[in-house]
């Protein structure tokens, strides 16, 4: 472990945060709130304690895939505490566990919340709540290394462990322009929302925040009753139009733009997340038609709700807690399932689903015809044994902590469909479960300490694609490196 | 495809159901039932159908992976049909989708009932069903291959469709004998079991009908109050004691018979097992301790719920559905993981758990140290690589099939926990679920004719280890056979 160079990396992020909080103070003095001050210090403190990486400099600049995952999870707890500092300092939630949950539902765009009266908040802090959702949406290391180069070619590492799906690093070869290029997409798509909405009628501070929870498919609102406190069929349209483009792969937006609409139509994950989308909604429409009477509102209801939850958003327009089971379970699944690779949504990812259904299509062929080799094909390209085998791998683990976190929660004693949708909404980073305490209409305020530090580390393992996060707890990372070799195999949860 | 001898097996299994059903016949003339002559006519059915076999003869007896798969799934589903006839033309169940599912349920293992009101079944009905848990737990082919020898080595790929886990043939060289082994041990048990229950107080006919219960892992009692009826501290810990015994890997039994206890010791699942029923035992003890005040009540409910629902019996003492939440959800996990291999319990299996924990473990430490190549050990031996893949596909699988039954049985328009468990409890063959309607003190009567067919076919899938099952449904298996050359290899969903 080159501990010197995780220092100096760390710094750099403090750093990065800093700079990122100038934002909610900005907007905090624009509304003259007294609350600014501890946007302030921390940011303060945190380019301070930065400065220490001045004094103790790395020797070697080489980064491993120990290294990259390190730094990884580290940065994402170091955001999750100093995210919460200000809610602390300024007495908004007097709980530091509370203050955690809360940042850490917005830095991994699950969107949980554990607040009662959102309206009561000062602006700044509704501001940091939405605008955490937009950084942790692309992550917080791919923006550093958009704008600082490391060393070459060894941020891979930092990136791959971050990257929701690993499709950064192969638009163009080289890693600090993809970064940009995918960060452009990300704030053009966000600069077009913010004008739709504002366009519908909103304010500047609540299209930018509502802007900012979609981009990173996050689902904070600024009011207390969510998206209908608008009032308003056109930017529910706006909305369900951009979370389904937020939860598809940014590969296929580059495509469009450099006019390769062969590679779009290609793609199988992204045809498939089509069909499964407008599947739902159909099957939803048909199911909910009773309780609206009107094809156009059913409609409109079931299209909003399957993008929210495809999406792991959370937004909510109906109380779909309400709606009949079948609707609702189509919901949960989509909620496990969640949007494409590459893109800011979580969830298991389509382009896992394909690698998966595929396998057990080839199991069964060679089940009956034990001499049968084949290789499995997605996008017409044969693909690497290593990446079925990470695939599955991840999906066992996916399982296993679904179940131990499930376990944990049950200790406090909720009903089962609370315990299981919470766990299921957080790890997923989806935000809002079924039933009446977590659901659409309900937070997360009355869960004990222990399950929201539960459903916090859920939400961590669920945005960092739980190796990162579960790797730090492996005692033999923390050894120093036994050989100096170059690390030939690199992890790849799925090439798309 | 070799038509012939698949039609020579089927016709060779449905003489053995007639020779089956001479035990309800006897049972029903010695209670001088009127409705005994419903298995006469059956048995007889049986019997003259299957003398076609002598007009249809083979012209070679070789069997592969495919015929082996075809012959259990088509026998499984025969079974079924069969089975149910007695219950149809009696009138004791009027509809055949309820008498499917209710004989389904028996040979499955699995337990789960559609009648309201079991006291007003006559006895041979009542023996019927619990002897079909019997029949089932070792399987009706593993019977059969005991019996009768059809062509030398090939026999293997019947058993290892059927069989729960592949230990069978493992013993000693020969099949045959092997089969001879376990249904010694088998019967055995079931009469010492039996024995002990006469002590009890029981009756003859409830001992009997217990022990059958208990011995394949089903749970189907003569009272509708289940267990509880009888009002006995001394038949509770009884079959507590041999629910647990009947869900451990009969290999075990068979190294104490020889005295190579160093084996029982050396057996990973076996300690694994243990230690996971203890440790739970010990949990739900704590935590229901509060509900019954006696330290005594508390652990002998939480014995007889863990070892019920980890061996996947479904007998029920106390209501566990109002237990606390944590109580609920290590038994629910524990349905999901059942017993072990080798033995008549459902579920995943103990064995499945150790390698995919395994298989993590392997996954982290290669991810840190990419390097880095292992091989997962077992009880001291290194596992092949198939196997590990097969038993990763197994629980893909597994957990496709789940989901997809969950969709389904959603649209019952049950609540969800309702839905979630009654999927969960036939999938893993154990019987009760959760809530109100499937729970221990419920049934399955109300559920939609739709629910029901699903819900049979889940248990077919679990007993069966889904693969046998779906790969009737792949078109290729149907086709002749292209070349004549031994299939080299086999299926191993994990090795013992």
């Amino acid at each position: 472990m080159n501990y010197r160079q995780v220092f100096k990396i760390l710094c750099l992020i403090l750093r990065c945060i800093a700079c990122l909080m100038l934002l909610p103070i900005l907007v905090g003095i624009l509304n003259k709130e007294p609350e600014t001050w501890t946007f302030i210090v921390t940011a303060a403190g945190c380019f301070v304690f930065s400065m220490a990486s001045l004094l103790w400099k790395p020797k070697n600049r080489s980064i491993y895939a120990r290294e990259g995952f390190v730094i990884v999870s580290v940065s994402w707890l170091l955001l999750g505490v100093i995210g919460a500092l200000p809610f602390l300092f300024s007495g908004v939630i007097p709980s530091f566990v509370d203050a955690f949950f809360e940042i850490v539902s917005g830095f991994t765009t699950t969107g949980a919340s554990i607040l009662t009266d959102i309206e009561a908040l000062p602006r700044c802090m509704l501001f940091w709540r939405s605008f955490s959702i937009w950084i942790g949406g692309m992550g917080v290391l791919v923006f550093v290394l958009a704008i600082v180069p490391l060393s070459s070619g060894r941020d891979m590492h930092i990136l791959r462990a971050e990257a929701p799906g690993p499709a950064v690093g192969k638009l163009v070869p080289k890693m600090k322009q993809t970064a940009m290029i995918l960060y452009g997409i990300y704030i053009a798509l966000t600069i077009i929302e913010l004008v739709l909405l504002l366009f519908g009628g909103m304010s500047l501070f609540d299209a930018a925040t509502h802007a900012f929870s979609n981009a990173g498919t996050g689902g904070f609102s600024t009011k207390n009753a969510g998206i209908p406190a608008f009032q308003s069929a056109y930017i529910e349209i706006v909305l369900t139009v951009f979370m389904f483009l937020f939860s598809v792969n940014f590969n296929i937006f580059y495509f469009l733009l450099i006019r390769r609409a062969k590679d779009v139509v290609k793609n199988e994950e992204f045809r498939w997340y089509i069909l499964i989308t407008v599947a739902s909604i159909l099957a939803i429409t048909c199911n909910i038609f009773s309780t609206y009477n009107s094809v156009g509102t059913a409609l409109r209801h079931a299209a909003f709700q399957v993008a929210t939850v495809s999406s792991t958003t959370g937004f909510s327009s109906a109380d779909f807690a309400q709606w009949p089971e079948l609707s609702r379970m189509i919901l949960l699944l989509l909620m496990l399932l969640g949007g494409c690779g590459g893109s800011t949504a979580g969830g298991l990812k389509i382009s896992r689903l394909v690698i998966l259904g595929k396998s057990i299509l080839r199991e069964i062929r060679r089940l009956s015809h034990p001499r049968s080799v084949t290789v499995i094909k997605v996008d017409g390209q044969s693909l690497d044994e290593d990446v079925v085998t990470g695939t599955t791998m991840y999906f066992l683990t996916y399982i296993g902590i679904l179940l131990a976190g499930m376990l944990l929660i049950s200790f406090n004693g909720l009903d089962f469909e609370t315990t299981f949708s919470s766990v299921v909404a957080c790890f997923n980073n989806v935000g809002p479960g079924f039933g009446e305490i977590v659901g659409p209409m309900g937070n997360y305020a009355s869960l004990s300490d222990f399950s929201k530090i539960v459903l916090s580390f859920l939400m961590l393992l669920g945005r960092l694609e739980i190796f990162p996060m579960l790797i730090i707890f492996s005692p033999s990372i923390w050894y120093k490196r036994r050989s100096f070799g170059r690390a030939r195999k690199q992890y790849h949860p799925h090439k798309v």
